[in-house]
């Protein structure tokens, strides 16, 4: 290992490394992901329950294990319970005192009945990246790692980003371990049956001193690049997260006999939440925002009883965060009218990727490669905000559908993926 | 006991008994209805939650039990699960080959949170009744059972009027022993550990054959005497169940990320189902009936995921069969627009209480009686529809709200509810 570039985001003056297409690792891309594919997959749907610390999380993790075993990486479990396998020594002190590399990775939970690429394919990826640089003889001069971050998508604990919010410390150790599942198992509850010690779970110092930077690789979520022409690049750069929020709107009613009282003695809280609902869409679009509500909790929930209270959940984005704030000040006054109350449960501003990062990662892919803000939360935002240098490369998905079985990668995208991948931490290692 | 009657209802000719005032049975009730207050009743809503073969539905039965035993009524559960108390033999033949008598009374259990009246004022005032008849010294001159409907609302199990329906073979004993609650359990089950024999359940032919009337005191829930001027009668005679049936509407949506998926990308099945709520209430409002969508599903019920389906249920009902099928044919056009599918659940047409008793009753209690149809299903409209000449009792409700802690009766109007009752028994029972 040599230490040209300890700092390699901000050294942005140094040569690049030769953009000469790396070798293509489209036979280790395909094996591994045939290897994953029917791990957690539901019959039924199609889609993926890869959920924090169940079985199928564990068999991913093996699996994982397993392929940075075979590359001969050095696999270590942080204190949120991230897996990080090292190329190189990331405690190495370089001449110039400073030590750690460059991350790249993404996580392998899922959503319930989620797609197979939001998350694997960034896995997956990274792994093949690995292969592709060894392909050409190449070796990182920095120390690079491949990390799969746990329970990114919140499904089994409801909150998101779990894994990297409890390594940076955004998420206290005691509020996680207490989180609750459907079952009321707590958090604590589940590592413990995972053979974990909870007592050890928290921010994770010795390993973030380890993360110069970070790059994720993901499957895109919309249709950006889905809509340009195909003959462009199949990958994007990452550039911000948009500001994002969430909502819990109250709408009070009154409890009557669904049968008996006339519809004028009435007071339906599902007719306002029915109007809440179609006027956050109209909203929305006149911001230029999303809004969507999609979880919805009735009292008594009964076929012939009036609706006594409906609780209904508002989740808003955009890449203006002035026009999020307005659309939901909008909303605020129109349930407010209704009687309603609306009580905001998390806010985040926009999340910008290093710009010196974002740039260097677009001057190496090329002058065609897309530039893109994004809706959805990811690990990269997490340690973004705390202060890592982070950006994200986007794969297309011709449905533009995430979260669903829908969604989808072309195989030569992926491939196209890792090789982009495989550049960018040429370029950002300074291998040779 | 004489047989002066055996059939009352319908020997509209004979002398009817004299209308004067029976003596008032006020304490006789005001005790009662103090015993059963607490039980069930739910300290933070303030509503009862008396279900089906629950820990308080087994209070109220005993309770039930010793006020019949106090009253040296003989108690008998049908195959049912249904209490009657008959004062006389009903199995005893008169000497024009009849047997049998009169059934008054309810039922005990309740709706989630309901109110205290729905139910137990008509058993409370049955048996008040008893004590008014005997005030007086009068003895019934055919057998006269005070009836309490076990499962009536059906909140346990899903089926209103379970009780009735099992009674009466409208419900199957396998359909009813497999029906179950929300923790899974089934009516058997339910039935086990109450202590009974599920292999006896069904319908009752001993039973029905013993009734030859039933008249069904009830609290009103809706407002139409209260809304009238105070001095008249606080009771009214009821003469229909309105036609009523439940429907679900299937709405289908695309999974999809709530963050990145643009507007106009989305296939949300909220939207359709906000649409058709909205649709509902207006239908319903043109053409004179009610309307209620009060349950409804949503998958995956997630903050950040576009609902990819929802499942609505529709409840419909009014005084006109006609318009009651026209409005759902009308909402059933206007969901099959959006993609949506209807599909019926169940559905009754117009339940009219025997024409004879209505009047009769109505004679009892004098002109200025006001005879009323009800959107409420009841046993008196199982029974009804199985052939039996039954009719109800409603007694004003100042608030007009029902299924709800906001349900009312004034004590007086309890008390001249009782006082009704009494004299409709008297009169058809040919007390003397």
């Amino acid at each position: 290992m040599t230490e040209r570039r300890p700092d390699p985001h901000v050294a942005s003056g140094n040569p690049v490394a030769p953009a000469t297409d790396l070798p293509d690792a489209r036979s280790s891309f395909d094996a591994m992901w045939s290897a994953i594919e029917p791990l957690g997959r539901d019959r039924a749907s199609g889609g993926y329950r890869r959920f924090a610390w169940t079985r199928e999380d564990h068999d991913l993790r093996e699996w994982f294990a397993g392929e940075c075993s075979r590359r001969g990486l050095d696999l270590v479990e942080d204190r949120a319970g991230n897996q990080w396998a090292w190329w190189g020594d990331p405690d190495a002190v370089r001449r110039d005192g400073t030590s750690g590399g460059l991350a790249i990775g993404s996580h392998l939970d899922s959503v319930p009945d989620g797609g197979a690429f939001d998350g694997p394919l960034g896995v997956v990826s990274a792994l093949a990246a690995v292969d592709a640089l060894r392909d050409r003889g190449l070796t990182p001069a920095v120390p690079l790692a491949v990390v799969s971050f746990g329970d990114e998508e919140g499904a089994r604990f409801g909150i998101a980003c779990a894994g990297s919010r409890i390594l940076t410390g955004a998420l206290p150790a005691d509020r996680a371990l207490a989180l609750r599942d459907v079952d009321g198992l707590t958090m604590s509850n589940a590592l413990t049956a995972a053979g974990r010690d909870p007592r050890l779970v928290g921010r994770d110092d010795e390993t973030l001193q380890r993360i110069r930077s970070f790059v994720e690789l993901h499957v895109e979520q919309g249709r950006v690049l889905a809509d340009r022409d195909p003959a462009t690049s199949a990958v994007a750069v990452g550039s911000d997260i948009w500001p994002h929020g969430r909502w819990r709107i109250e709408i009070p009613g009154t409890a009557n006999h669904a049968g008996t009282t006339r519809l004028d003695d009435r007071h339906d809280a599902m007719l306002g939440y029915a109007e809440t609902v179609l006027a956050a869409r109209e909203i929305a679009a006149a911001g230029g925002c999303v809004a969507t509500m999609g979880k919805v909790r009735v009292e008594p929930n009964a076929v012939n009883a009036i609706p006594s209270h409906v609780t209904g959940w508002l989740d808003v984005r955009g890449a203006d965060e002035a026009a999020v704030r307005a659309g939901v000040a909008n909303l605020q006054s129109f349930a407010a009218g209704h009687g309603a109350t609306m009580t905001e449960e998390s806010w985040t501003g926009k999340t910008r990727f290093s710009p010196e990062l974002v740039q260097r990662l677009a001057d190496t892919l090329g002058p065609s490669t897309a530039v893109l803000g994004t809706g959805a939360g990811h690990d990269a935002g997490i340690l973004s905000a705390h202060g890592i240098p982070s950006a994200m490369l986007f794969v297309r998905n011709p449905t533009g559908v995430s979260h669903s079985p829908q969604e989808q990668a072309e195989p030569a995208d992926c491939h196209a993926g890792v090789q982009a991948l495989a550049r960018v931490v040429a370029d950002l290692c300074g291998a040779s």
